[in-house]
């Protein structure tokens, strides 16, 4: 029995996927009854890096999901059109689906997983978080005799090249970013990347696994790296942090209310966190669970190969259910696989966590004072106050608080500005 | 359906489970379809940490292992036997089986697998390796795409406890030791641990796995921590390393030979090293592999909450089978699922590695040159040659090699000795 693949996209993705199957020695053995009988691109004239068997490639998505010989239909072309289209039309043809499209996935997810029940088809989607890292399957499949409390990841490879770097070399962001651009590891329309959209794309998947329930896209706060100076970088360290883009989401429970919190910020995080040493281009994701305790998950979190790596395995997975004539997901992705979860999403504002808060001040002696009477008038306690610096000739003093709702956090700030004192407040950020 | 349990051992571990299941709420929502009917220990009047249904605990094993009632025997014994013969007589009776029971598995996992596979049941093992770890089913199930190049582990979290330890404090291993028994986290008789036996034992499971053989456990090299010396964690510190118990098991090919090194020993690891950071009890595996690059697995490796999550999750996904009606396990654990891999094991003298040597020498000017001179007959390539410290009236020089085999090297190493200056060499390490 050869199992048939479609593959939608002969790109970055696609043609490392081709590659394993083409080269299935030393691989798991069912590799040996995978074949693929054809794939989709948009430009036939582009030369490929891959040799494949002849008149396998064509431009007629339509065709290859309408293919009454496929099996599986492998979609990596990105982008939420035609993607979403051709994904339910091949689950309406009964086929099963691997995808590595994170904005498809987050924001079709429930629609997709829907279709696909009804059908009794499976769809798989490991390489859209990650890239290598099994994080996909082991939250389905690994991880459900618990109860979740958090899952934090570094989840975008970009952002967290660019941040590395600027640590490492004292290089303002712009620069950096035009460096990673000129690399290949960010694009050239860098956005979806540094503005955090992507990782907003990814921890909606991760939570929609992890809790069990279905997420607004619209409901994650995210917040990118544009902003991030390197001289914070600099203080943070100096203080025992390091600075990264987190995407989280968080339970918090109380016998009244079940709240989920959602985001994703830069953040500073202490130097003995597992999180701290993921550096450069590499992803990691820390899972806390009752009574697991913590796990994480660290590797490649993009390119050709380790996508490639979790897309096939999710193709060996199909295969072998194939075999067996049976579906795998019946314990995940359902919404209805853990018991009656259903929580409230906290606003941004209403999140409570530690700040690191940058002024510039003219009146060095003074100050200092004013500032904790000020943030004790509005219930913000202090746990460090550093005169760190100097500009010209304003003070920089930063502080670091105990956890605050970021709604009184922030009114206290405006508060402030409009101190005599302070000058100017360059920096707020986020405590891990 | 109701899916029923045999539990075997009601101990650290088998209590940790018991919970899980006696409490699904928030958890994977099969829990609510599964029971366990039956509990096996070796003593009634045990005091026992959890409040069970009446009449579910008795002492005779035998019994709930040809129970026709039951679906599932989860073996939490620990030891070669009973458990050995109570999985199989089980298997025979057509139950499927978890276990946590790593000795039973790296010594007879071929034996129990080949049953299993005759009797077409399951035989998951989670729990044997990393606690908490999805690392198992990561092999099996994620990472099949990938040619894997070599897997390295921390997995022995009483051993990495104590380096963690001594490295922190300054304080010798005996010392260490004793303190990591009184918290409970080494125990009476630390041998297993200590020596490097249990951290074999799993690098077996791993490897076997990973590379898709049949592993001969006698063909590990083990070496244990005993013989660590603070100076020397200090000494490799300096030199920009930490000092931890690796389980490594390593494809080393070329055009007329396929061979695989299996091994446990105290190693520097580079500072910079994902592995470097893994401190305390956690545990942690990196797996190496072509398209997928490094993927690193980090957690809690014992105790009862992480180890109970790996129990339970694979009781889910064997529950999620019985419930669909069929067996899990094809893709895995077979020895033939990989094509046609045979591999030749190298014996440790004929490992190259680079080595970390410290020396004592009377006469400090002459015997750095002589030294180079000695190791450059023998062909040992040196890396760095520092007179690091004073013991006493000697001087103590550290070397660190470039990669050398084994057996050429202890040769040099043995020649040296013979020399007038040379006190005496009180350290030989491994360097990853
Ligand atoms: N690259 C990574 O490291 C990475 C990592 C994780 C996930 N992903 C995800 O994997 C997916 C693919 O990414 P990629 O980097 O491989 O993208 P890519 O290199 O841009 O390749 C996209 C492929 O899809 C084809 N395609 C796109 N739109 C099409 C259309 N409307 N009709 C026909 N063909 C179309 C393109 O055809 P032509 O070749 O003719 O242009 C190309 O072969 C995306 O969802 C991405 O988010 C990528
Ligand atoms: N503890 C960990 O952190 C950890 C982590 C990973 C894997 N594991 C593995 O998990 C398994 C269980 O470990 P554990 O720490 O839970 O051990 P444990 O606390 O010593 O518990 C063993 C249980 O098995 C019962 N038992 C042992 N031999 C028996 C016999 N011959 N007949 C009847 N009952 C018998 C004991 O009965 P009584 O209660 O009556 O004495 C006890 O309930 C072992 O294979 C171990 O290697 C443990």
């Amino acid at each position: 029995m050869t199992i048939k693949i479609g593959l939608l996209g002969l790109g970055v993705v696609g043609t490392g996927v081709a590659k394993i199957i083409l080269d299935p020695s030393g691989r798991n053995s069912l590799l040996n009854e995978i074949s693929i009988v054809k794939i989709g691109v948009r430009s036939l004239d582009k030369s490929r890096q891959i040799d494949l068997p002849p008149n396998i490639i064509g431009t007629d998505l339509e065709s290859i999901v309408n293919d009454p010989d496929i099996d599986i239909i492998v979609e990596l072309l990105g982008g939420l059109e035609p993607a979403r289209t051709l994904i339910l039309k091949a689950i309406t043809n009964k086929k099963h689906i691997v995808t590595a499209n994170k904005a498809v996935m987050a924001l079709h997810g429930d629609e997709i997983y829907k279709e696909a029940y009804i059908a009794g088809i499976n769809v798989l989607s490991e390489a859209t978080v990650g890239g290598g890292i099994p994080i996909v399957k082991a939250l389905k499949q690994s991880l459900g005799a618990n109860r979740i409390e958090s899952i934090v990841g570094i989840i975008n490879g970009t952002t967290n090249y660019i941040l590395t770097k600027m640590a490492s070399t004292d290089t303002k962001f712009e620069t950096v970013l035009m460096e990673a651009q000129a690399l290949g590891y960010a694009e050239s329309d860098p956005s979806a990347d540094i503005d955090g959209l992507d990782a907003a794309d990814k921890i909606a998947i991760l939570a929609s696994l992890g809790f069990g329930i279905q997420i607004n896209r619209n409901d994650i706060y995210y917040e990118g790296i544009r902003g991030i100076n390197s001289i914070d970088i600099k203080y943070a360290k100096q203080l025992g942090f390091v600075i990264k883009l987190l995407a989280i989401v968080k339970k918090v429970e109380n016998n009244t209310s079940k709240k989920l919190q959602l985001r994703v910020h830069p953040t500073l995080v202490p130097r003995e966190h597992p999180l701290a040493h993921v550096n450069g281009v590499y992803n990691a994701v820390l899972v806390e669970g009752s009574p697991l305790g913590e796990v994480m998950f660290f590797g490649e979190g993009a390119g050709s190969g380790p996508t490639a790596s979790a897309v096939v395995s999710d193709i060996i997975n199909i295969a072998d259910a194939l075999k067996k004539n049976t579906i795998i997901d019946s314990i995940s992705p359902s919404p209805h696989r853990i018991n009656n979860n259903s929580y409230e999403i906290t606003s941004i504002e209403s999140i409570k966590t530690p700040f690191y808060v940058r002024f510039l001040s003219k009146d060095l002696p003074g100050v200092i004072g004013h500032l904790g009477t000020m943030f004790g008038k509005y219930n913000v306690s202090l746990k460090s106050v550093v005169q760190i610096g100097f500009q010209g000739n304003l003070a920089e003093i930063v502080v670091i608080t105990h956890h605050v709702d970021e709604g009184s956090f922030r009114t206290a700030l405006n508060k402030m500005c409009t101190l005599e004192a302070i000058d100017c407040i360059p920096s707020v950020l986020r405590v891990l």
